[in-house]
């Protein structure tokens, strides 16, 4: 089993941080993105999109997309439980994860790809579009800051996937100027305990 | 048990296909938009984001988002399985169906945003940008016709999560300026025989 792997991106590091919650190894493999290695014919054959993370097992299969992979881990090792422990949590998980990442990651994606230097030349880039991205990414961290008021998580007393999406979302606002507010203190206390865990950095 | 649906959106038409599909029937709740019915503070209290579908539990618990409503009845009555029978094939079916939302589903919402008559004035427009959306549609169009000429559905031989997904993704292209182009003959035959079950209209 390997895991290609993809050091500074938002999607790789939620793979890594969900691993080592579990305590599970996996080889990593680093591909080069300026190299072109996400490009080679071979690196295609796994994932014609050209995307990290890729998790290749022992028999050859694939499996893409950071969620697909870490609830594959999750099934083999159930515990500590990161997508919930009841149905009713493991809905609300879910229901978290997803509104962490598409109402936060992806806003906050467009945002950096439609107004940050490194893009120039390799996207097509609208500051109008990447501003209203910033304003919609703001405005769900408004929201999740009062959320948070009210518990210790994203989906409830336990730390789970929701959180992972969410802390590798902000971790990139706040490399791609757009930081959470410091009004937001809910936001920001929550930031500064899951950042704080040992496997943040994994 | 409630589900608030909107008819004519592809998210609750996921829903709805899915229960159609399991023959689980919920009692519908419609949402008029057009009279801001999803904006009223009994809505937003059920969901903040003032989105559809939301499910709601006969406790008053809600649950949102239409992959954690689908799977929370997956889980009730895995019979027949959609989101996969064994632990490879469950991991496919969810990279499948991240694949058709994040690379299909999302470019065709971008292009009905940014060029749609409809959104003129209520959400920010950039011409440009709804092109780049549709041509990243069409590429991903393009790839999936090529994966579809070796199976039967998205993820495998029977019908899953994925091309409930992908199914209602292809109908807001068609219906948005943003068909399958008509080359596309492994799309196109799988296009005809996903919207000819039973299940496509509910």
């Amino acid at each position: 089993m390997k895991l290609y792997n993809l050091k500074a991106a938002p999607n790789p590091r939620r793979v890594r941080i969900f691993l080592a919650e579990k305590v599970i190894a996996v080889p990593l493999v680093e591909i080069d993105l300026a190299k072109g290695e996400n490009r080679t014919p071979e690196f295609l054959a796994k994932n014609p999109l050209g995307l990290l993370p890729v998790l290749e097992l022992d028999d050859g299969s694939v499996i893409t997309e950071s969620v697909a992979i870490c609830r594959y881990f999750e099934e083999q090792q159930p515990t500590p439980p990161l997508f919930g422990a009841t149905l009713l949590e493991r809905a609300r998980i879910e229901m978290w994860n997803r509104r962490a990442e598409l109402e936060v990651m992806l806003p906050l994606i467009d945002h950096f790809v439609h107004t940050h230097a490194f893009w120039q030349g390799r996207r097509l880039q609208s500051a109008e579009v990447g501003e209203l991205a910033r304003d919609t990414a703001l405005k769900r961290m408004a929201w999740l800051d009062a959320e948070l008021a009210a518990r210790e998580f994203l989906a409830g007393e336990r730390y789970s996937m929701a959180d992972i999406t969410l802390q590798c979302a902000l971790l990139l606002g706040k490399n791609t100027g757009a930081p959470i507010p410091e009004t937001l203190t809910h936001l920001s206390r929550w930031f500064a305990a899951v950042t704080a865990r040992p496997t943040a950095r994994a």
